[in-house]
């Protein structure tokens, strides 16, 4: 069973993703370093004892439909109470409002053990914590006293509603339509499919969060306005009142996350209430509403970029253990009596240290993400420009690079298991089919790539990934510096895949110069995942070098194996992206 | 819906593998190139129409077990047996036992489309082809005469019982155990785990081979015995008798593959008969149960290798489908109106090219591994020896990385179906969870890397291998000597990829002539995989070169890419061999 490695999460929260620092330079407003221990240790036993042994039901028997009401797995409810009870939907939220207004880097730390007990319960509070942040940021205040405060308490969960059967990626074809009131207030009409969460009985409300088109919007993406659609409308004190005209048509059935309930939502069809057409409220201004979503989308790319985390961490967790309990042959070098631990065997203990060492660089990937949105806020003038410009550069990286070893980590953590890993009760198997879909929600990894490399290289002129580049540079530099012999050819190693990031990075701003996104599109992904490698390296060495206990040898130890094992692709990847086109456009003859 | 790729198929049988140069010499008796073709046709037809069809209801029921009885998806039985009267389970067998006697190439040919249709389907009759292998090359005549026309007819199924709780991949500490009875008969008892198709009601029989250890058996795996158990015994004239003392006493949960029943059987209970003890007949001598299982275990290794190129084919199949019609978005340089169909994201391009890739790769290297088997039965003396040899190297790799492909193809085709492919009812998830398999049973790919490594590149002093290398370079020679454009920089790719390949197996053998089998280990598995990416693109170029027709410029393009995108990762692969060790035995100490 998952045990949250609370002391890891805070040893790379501080001392790799940057908090330590912010702390001292009292970034962080009065948090102190006592209390960011103290919510951590709470949030790992609350993962680990309350989250985590729900997690099996609730894979087993899924979110169902019964008699037209969304039911969730036994026990989820209660859960789930006791969960916002505990304060943890409000960690990051504002204070006006109930919020605790504590550091993006805490509640992705948290976000990372909800996710490890189990990711289709996490998902709820992910969605109501993205249109709260939503809602905060460009509702207004009327909207806001009316409904932020019971979303951010989670008395209340929220959905976001975008995605319709022909508008997935590309949201500037969606239909559902929007139409004024006199009174200020819209109807509105449209379906909208894979809604995480869309409807449930364990709140007494939800809160819809949907984009649609006005009559006379412009077409494609400016003509999109968004806005907040109750489940149950307010009366004027507040009080629960009339059903609105929304309702949950179906459920998906899924390869995973199957205690979310995911679902086809029909708006205005007239199936509650006196006429067709349910009651909406603008968030922002009309026709803006995709930017008010942009605003808590990269938020929401990092919490799924946490899902891959959570996943590496608690499939690894459960792969070591079982690798270190179960005896099978004799491998090299043993001397015990009868069959070694698999452990022992040169090929399982490389899958191990390869799922630990993805594991921890991812969660540095997405640590440090946070801490630049986190120093975003706490900064000002240039700073600030310079942290949000190291967020948004962060943010396709965190994601892909983290669901991605989250998809290869679970698979690994199969294969360890023998046998037994294809078995859905020893529960290795429901890791990959819940993580499977983290590389594709949220923007698939491959518009990830595309964001990164056409939208947040040129951030700067370039300015932001180069000067990026020259901070891993100094880390690289500091483990050649350092008296460790443990590190091995760990330098070289940085150096190298350093070089390789740096001869790509230049390679795709000149294309992007000369106007040829074609051709830095052919090798986006590529590009995406040498950034994720080099970063591990990277990340890695800075924990070693940090770290002052008696933690430093594993580290170090973990580092170099990265280093001299897995970080040497991105040569590869180097030469795919630069020299990878020609032969992919000469391929489209296979599919003309 | 899959469509057999019959042209595909041939044309790597005959041109790639080396079928068409054995039916020019002569090689495979009076086998034409015709028949050849019929059989390819009507195996096309009847996978692509009468099993791929069931496939769908086939996972989503599963067998199942209904008072007592395992049950099979709706459907299955009458195309079992419809399967088995086209004479599909005997391609292989021997002709005085009803057999065809027909290359191994076609079988798997054969194999290959049957589990695009539906791998938990054809499970079933692997196990049983095997069995029949076994039977026939270690069996008395008169247990022959008794079991095996049934057996080689499909008219009775059998399956392979080797697994037990505590040994899996180590059958030495395997418990089962035979008592010798006075008629020459056994009494076997034991309980078995993870028998495939172990207990079904479609047939009249089932004959299992089951090893088990006699009383005064050497400990490990030189004290194990080989029986054939029948579900029921036969009277002296053939016809069905009683119940033999062996029940199927529940069936696994599994991730994928639902179609087909894992069983747990027990033997020799006393559930049956009148006192407890399954009647057993010995196959081969006591105490070499092993040795009569590995013969038909190569085979299997290879059929396994085939569901990887099943679902490889099967999931591009339906990934290139799905992108010609899904339109999002606009890709650069998109002319068309409105949005573009998702195969004009380079992205999208680049993923789907890499799956036919590794589709074409694996299933030229399946291939030529059952040509060698099949050379090697047709030749004499040392030619023989050579094309055993062959056969023998080929197999790890053809199993592990043929099956690893299927994984990963599997998953990318999932991606490409974005939110779609995670929706169970689009079928492309069912392809990553029955494909997930394949890299575990019979023999883990770790495993099949240790085989390589300390088994196979042995073989005549290293001769063998060193002797394939040079073949491989010729090719590569060739395609330098081609005077084709469209093959950019395929020559120099491949001959890097070799030179890596050359390195690396000189760097392994001498560690194994050192009797430093450790460090060999330590990167087995890199080492089986840069050869299977090192073979991708020498038998791509292969085939291009040898196609004179309409299909060249397709070959030329996707060697290409496979050359200069996806074989660039055999030079890291090289670097894990050779200096992955030192890291990787530090990094011991994060599991001490």
């Amino acid at each position: 069973m998952y045990k949250a490695p609370v002391d890891e999460i805070a040893f790379t929260l501080k001392h790799v993703a940057g908090m330590a620092d912010a702390l001292e330079q009292g970034r962080l407003g009065d948090l102190s370093d006592d209390l960011v221990d103290a919510i951590l240790v709470e949030a790992g036993r609350f993962a680990s004892d309350e989250v985590a042994p729900l997690a099996e039901i609730g894979d087993k028997q899924g979110a169902r439909m019964v008699d037209g009401k969304v039911i969730v797995p036994d026990g989820w409810a209660e859960l789930y109470r006791h969960w916002a009870e505990g304060g943890w939907n409000s960690l990051v939220a504002p204070e006006e409002f109930g919020g605790q207004a504590l550091p993006h880097m805490l509640n992705v730390a948290a976000l990372e053990m909800w996710n490890s007990g189990s990711m289709a319960f996490a998902l709820g509070p992910t969605l109501t914590m993205g249109a709260s942040e939503a809602l905060a940021t460009h509702g207004s205040a009327e909207l806001k006293e009316k409904f932020l405060h019971k979303m951010v308490s989670g008395e209340w969960t929220a959905s976001m509603n975008l995605t319709e059967p022909h508008a997935g990626s590309d949201l500037g074809v969606m239909k559902s339509r929007a139409e004024r009131r006199d009174d200020g207030s819209y109807r509105i009409f449209g379906q909208k499919i894979f809604i995480t969460w869309g409807e449930h009985e364990i709140t007494d409300n939800i809160v819809h969060l949907v984009l649609a088109r006005l009559p006379d919007a412009p077409a494609g993406t400016r003509g999109i306005s968004l806005f907040l659609v109750p489940k149950f409308l307010l009366n004027d004190d507040g009080s629960i009142g009339a059903r609105n005209d929304l309702h949950c048509h179906s459920l998906e059935h899924k390869l995973g996350i199957h205690g979310s309930p995911t679902c086809t939502m029909i708006y205005g069809d007239g199936k509650f209430g006196d006429e067709p057409g349910a009651v909406g409220y603008l968030i922002g201004e009309e026709n803006k509403g995709l930017a008010c979503m942009f605003t808590m989308m990269n938020n929401a790319r990092l919490a799924v970029g946490m899902q891959g985390v959570a996943i590496c961490e608690a499939a690894t967790q459960k792969a070591v253990e079982y690798a270190k309990e179960r005896t099978q042959g004799r491998a090299p070098g043993w001397t015990g009596a009868g069959m070694s631990p698999i452990i022992e065997h040169p090929d399982v203990a490389r899958t191990l240290v390869t799922m630990k060492a993805l594991t921890q660089g991812s969660r540095a990937i997405c640590y440090s993400c946070a801490h630049a949105i986190d120093m975003s806020h706490h900064t000002d003038g240039a700073e600030a420009k310079k942290w949000a410009e190291r967020g948004a550069l962060l943010t396709p990286i965190a994601k892909s690079f983290a669901t991605d070893a989250g998809v290869d980590v679970a698979s690994m953590g199969i294969q360890v298991h023998g046998g037994m890993g294809f078995i859905e009760e020893t529960g290795a198997a429901r890791y990959l089919r819940d993580a499977r879909i983290a590389p594709i929600y949220e923007g698939t990894n491959g518009i990830q790539a595309a964001d990164l490399v056409t939208r947040k290289l040129p951030l700067s002129d370039g300015g932001q990934v180069r000067g990026f580049i020259a901070e891993l540079k100094d880390i690289a530099k500091a483990v050649r510096g350092s008296n460790l012999d443990g590190f091995g050819t760990t330098a070289d190693r940085l150096d190298a895949s350093l070089a390789d990031l740096e001869e790509t990075t230049e390679w795709l701003l000149a294309r992007l110069g000369e106007g040829n996104v074609a051709a830095a599109l052919a090798g986006a992904t590529a590009y995406q995942r040498l950034f994720g490698l080099a970063l591990t390296g990277t990340y890695l060495a800075k924990g070693a070098l940090a770290d002052e206990g008696h933690g430093r040898d594993h580290r170090v130890a973990l580092c170099r194996f990265a280093a001299e094992n897995l970080i040497a692709e991105t040569a590869a990847l180097k030469d795919r992206v630069i020299n990878g086109e020609a032969s992919l456009t000469a391929a489209r003859v296979l599919f003309a």
